[in-house]
């Protein structure tokens, strides 16, 4: 299936495999779609390995990166302990709270215990250009912002180095900025995707963002993770489509076990968008965390960078508790997840999941055409 | 395109039109579609004389009735004065005032305006059996429950009078539900839909559905509006394409002039779910009623018979002003409506959506067979 997405990138299905499981993006490159990598989560030294270990296992076919860049974020060289203080005594004591009644003990909140540092230095200015230089300092076929409008250093690197740019929209007018700034590729992304998302459903926003583009390739994302999905969102006038729950569901992701089984086990109608993970709204398996921050005793969630701080930290502990087979940090446990969540069984690996997806798909387009006599 | 459902009610053109609009109806059915009646706001010799006209309108052409049952209702004599004594006086006031800050004069609580009398009893064991008598004497291709488990009495006449019965599920749990007791056609209802709709996309649902279906046909419903939805809708495995909220654009559709220019304005991200009309969530378009029941001092909408009678009274009075022009009832005025509201455009004909859809459809799956070489 040859589309101006495909032409562009240099791969061989129209279907890209968005991951923070570097397994799973080399993966869905070797079996000849795009993997694309989330890098925001690395220091550039990490990332650098990340990017070659990728690039080997891929054996040498495309593969891209994916940062998430807020529109404006803070910055300075006592980043953390300044977003440390700005955390409400309030928030810091529900958060507490809600972990000792699960029997989890909270970190230090004047100090963290470190695992959401990483992130939120990755968040901000410096932390953008640096996971950049990386980025572009590797031979990636597609860099992507998850989280609106790129930055110009994006932009302008993908320019210098001949590498197209695509951002996440999950509105007709975010779509119409994009196109202004000259983004090269649009991921349209519905309500059900996991993850950052809007309220507009793919089925509704695809063939809309389609229609602004001008002929700018758009991929699909959201609700696709099998090949009638992936037929669906050609049908809509995808150029390809963008998955990113489904591989989840695969041996090479690295999820913690205890998550992994309670996606199995949940329906499509058990995921929340919430802003009580990241600060913005995203969507998510629904857990005891999520009961608790949508109940009427709790605070409104924080601006990003601070309500990361909160969550991670506090997600170090539940999944190290979980590990250790805690009852309550099960209760608690989550991921971001799309309502395709609902569709997962037994685990596959990644090739595999990408080659299913893939004839599914002809397999769907071949009895579509028989439709029509 | 032939399929299953096609096959089932003998229409050449797996689309529904479901409309309030008796002239939607007819037209639809007259260009090969299925055009499917909203019966619930009649009363049985209103409903006789509208089925009688879009038969002689639809020229013999197959079309069906659309019934809104929901589980458990009350009955009774003094149903309307019973309902009217239970709506408590925080409700009525918080109307009052909200009509009054538009300065619209809301209706005597205790008495209404008639305007919501026929839809509540229409909701009655009683109305339900009356409706569904007048239904089963005329010939019907389909009858259809657009809330859950259709009742038995709508089971037992669709089987005497050899009338398929479909119904509208929103998970898969009710899907399950709706099989165990026979149903014909699932219309699997995404989120994105307008009207009753519950939380899971068209995208997720749709083969969800399928799957649990085993041979029952199932038509998508929520997001489609085009030719490129409904290739969409047969790609995620569904028999035909269920289509609601496009009609409003039409010029037979009945919606004041009002709210079909608001809906003409909208884009995509103004509709909201909202349980303020009709006391289960539904999506409509939003508006300062929607913004003043998701305030803080709003009352919890009621339950389904008490609320409806509460908001159709007060929106009789609010189409009544708009209609005269007055802007506080314009800021007010909403209707059911999807997301594919934001493709409004110039009102056409029915026939000719139809037409397009379909050829639009047909257009996309042979552009897809091209994909595959």
């Amino acid at each position: 299936m040859r589309t101006a997405f495909t032409e562009m990138v240099g791969v061989r299905h129209p279907l890209v495999g968005f991951s923070r499981s570097p397994g799973v993006v080399a993966a869905v490159s070797r079996a000849g779609g795009l993997g694309v990598f989330a890098a925001s989560p690395y220091r550039p030294e990490e990332l650098d390995a990340q990017l070659a270990w990728i690039e080997e296992q891929a054996g040498g076919r495309p593969y891209g990166v994916d940062l998430l860049v807020p529109p404006a974020t803070e910055g300075g060289a006592d980043l953390l302990a300044t977003l440390r203080a700005q955390i409400p005594e309030r928030h810091v004591r529900f958060v507490q709270e809600l972990l000792a009644r699960y029997g989890i003990e909270a970190p230090d909140p004047t100090r963290g215990n470190g695992a959401s540092d990483d992130t939120v230095r990755g968040l901000s200015p410096e932390g953008v250009h640096e996971i950049l230089d990386v980025t572009f300092a590797h031979r990636v076929a597609l860099v992507a912002n998850g989280l609106g409008t790129p930055p110009r250093s994006m932009l302008d690197g993908g320019r210098a180095h001949g590498v197209p740019v695509a951002s996440l929209v999950g509105a007709g007018k975010h779509a119409r900025a994009q196109l202004d700034l000259g983004v090269d590729v649009l991921v349209a992304q519905g309500t059900e995707a996991g993850g950052h998302t809007g309220t507009i459903a793919t089925m509704v926003l695809t063939p809309e963002v389609v229609d602004l583009a001008g002929g700018v390739p758009v991929l699909a994302a959201g609700g696709i993770a099998d090949g009638r999905q992936m037929a669906a969102a050609l049908a809509l006038g995808a150029s390809g489509a963008w998955c990113g729950s489904v591989w989840l569901n695969s041996h090479e992701d690295v999820t913690t076990p205890v998550v992994k089984q309670k996606l199995v086990e949940a329906t499509s109608a058990d995921t929340v968008r919430s802003r009580s993970r990241t600060g913005k709204p995203a969507r998510q398996l629904r857990s005891a965390w999520h009961d608790a921050w949508d109940g009427q005793e709790a605070p409104e969630p924080l601006p990003m960078q601070q309500q990361l701080l909160l969550a991670k930290d506090a997600w170090a502990e539940i999944d190290r508790a979980a590990e250790t087979g805690s009852p309550g940090a099960r209760e608690l446990e989550s991921f971001f997840v799309g309502q395709v969540v609902g569709a997962f069984g037994e685990l596959r690996s990644a090739e595999r999941i990408t080659e299913e997806i893939v004839a599914g798909c002809e397999r769907r387009l071949a009895e579509l055409a028989r439709l029509l006599g």
